[in-house]
């Protein structure tokens, strides 16, 4: 059985080469060659395009930055769709618009193709680590047969629902992240302004009913002034407009997620959408 | 050593059990009888008012709703302050106005009293437990000298700073625990308006970066709908105006913790403030 790759960047790589260790026969596919010459070091083969890509494997994976991104690879000219048979199986792990998601499973399945939605969180270090958590949408038979190939990457590894349920869980998921960041800036900056010890503050509040991972990763990393990404800044900007864009077709009011969103603004309006997420603390640094 | 303590409520009571316990003698008062004559039946001694309790101990911890309690109990015709000693330690481990607890502090000093701020997370459950988080607020010597006090009630125990630091860490902890129990609201709402299953999105979300004890301690309770009080949501209130009374007073804008103040009123104005804070999520019910 061979695997397709579409989409090495920061999370497709070292996802890509966690395959490769766990025995998968990979054919990959990236805009940039830099991934792909590093993979074919180690014997991997390249695809010439998405198209070429889908005839060469039986399973293949997309890993894309965007909704647009995954239709153009999957649908667009030389994409996925013209190079696919009946049987095969499309893996989507994008965090891209859950109806989106939905549009393009319906398409591939006028091709007998199945699709799963399976976005995963844990960032740049899950997919080193290869302790993703995934969320996967589509068919139980599919999800199961699939389930090797999510073990070789992934930790916790959950069937949430049918199409599109695993792109909606991503979001919820990034919400939760999201607010949770904001959480923490404002105590942390709260703290700083009181004239208060900010690091023993978090030790206290990391004892306490106030812990989180976030706090656990992030605060840390604030308190050092290390600002590299584990995952980018304008990226959790995209996630929160897709939930917020979800929010919208539900016809349904997310305040909190509103405002995280105007407020991440203020520091990627500030140039820092290329940090990770922890910079959100420079915008309360302005604040006050 | 004679331990004095005032304020025997739904976390005063199982503490001054706790101290018990640990081998502390103790003498009580509370306004309303019944916790008191609870301790009477295993032998506790009871004052006749605040002012009786301080001229029977050598330190004397205060637990007590808001500001207001804090300064008559102490201040107040009958108080402490009529029956304190130099010498004498006051604990106070109210959550009040860092300002406040600051004033409080300088008037005892002028009657040789020693005061620290002292006030806890990890509601009812540590409480009973005796395993609560204790921000710690003066001087050195006298946090050492109560050591075998917050022994015997706290886990975790950390001298913060100086007289007021401790309420001061005590609100960012609460504003950093109301905001993530806004975060956890407005992702499981989205989760559930978009028909996927909440219980799975809550067990990925929790296995990844998303992860917090707010999670783990109330999405529980939000599925089986337990509204129960671990913590009071009018009482999350009161910690969110003190946090953004001392936002004001530094001249500092928390423009999430402003807005989760709003929302955590839409439910309070549906007469949820008896209940637990996880009946946040009522709010968002009405939200759609």
């Amino acid at each position: 059985m061979k695997v397709g790759f579409i989409g090495l960047g920061i999370m497709g790589l070292p996802m890509a080469k966690n395959m490769v260790k766990s025995g998968f026969n990979l054919v990959v596919y990236n805009r940039s060659m830099k991934p792909v010459k590093e993979l074919n070091a180690i014997g991997v083969e390249a695809g010439s395009s998405p198209r070429d890509v889908a005839m060469k494997c039986d399973i293949l994976i997309t890993m894309l930055p965007d909704s647009p991104d995954v239709q153009e690879v999957v649908l667009g000219k030389g994409g996925v769709i013209e190079g696919v048979k009946p049987g095969m199986i499309l893996i989507d792990m994008s965090t891209i618009s859950p109806k989106v998601s939905v549009e393009i499973s319906e398409v591939l399945a006028e091709s007998g193709v199945e699709m799963l939605d399976a976005p995963v969180s844990g960032g740049q270090k899950g997919a080193i680590e290869g302790s993703l958590s995934i969320m996967v949408g589509g068919k139980k038979k599919i999800f199961e047969k699939c389930m090797p190939v999510f073990k070789s990457i992934g930790k916790t590894i959950v069937l949430v629902g049918g199409n599109g349920a695993g792109e909606t869980v991503k979001l919820c998921n990034q919400v939760i992240c999201a607010i949770n960041i904001v959480s923490m800036c404002e105590g942390m900056s709260l703290c700083r302004r009181a004239g208060v010890d900010v690091e023993k503050m978090i030790e206290v509040v990391n004892g306490g009913l106030g812990a989180s991972n976030i706090i656990a990763n992030l605060a840390p990393k604030i308190l050092e002034g290390d600002m590299a990404p584990g995952f980018k800044l304008r990226l959790q900007q995209k996630d929160l407009r897709l939930a917020l864009q979800l929010a919208e077709e539900l016809n349904f009011s997310m305040p909190v997620t509103g405002l995280t969103n105007q407020i991440f603004r203020i520091a990627e309006g500030k140039g820092l959408g290329e940090k990770g997420t922890q910079a959100l603390i420079e915008a309360y640094n302005l604040l006050g």
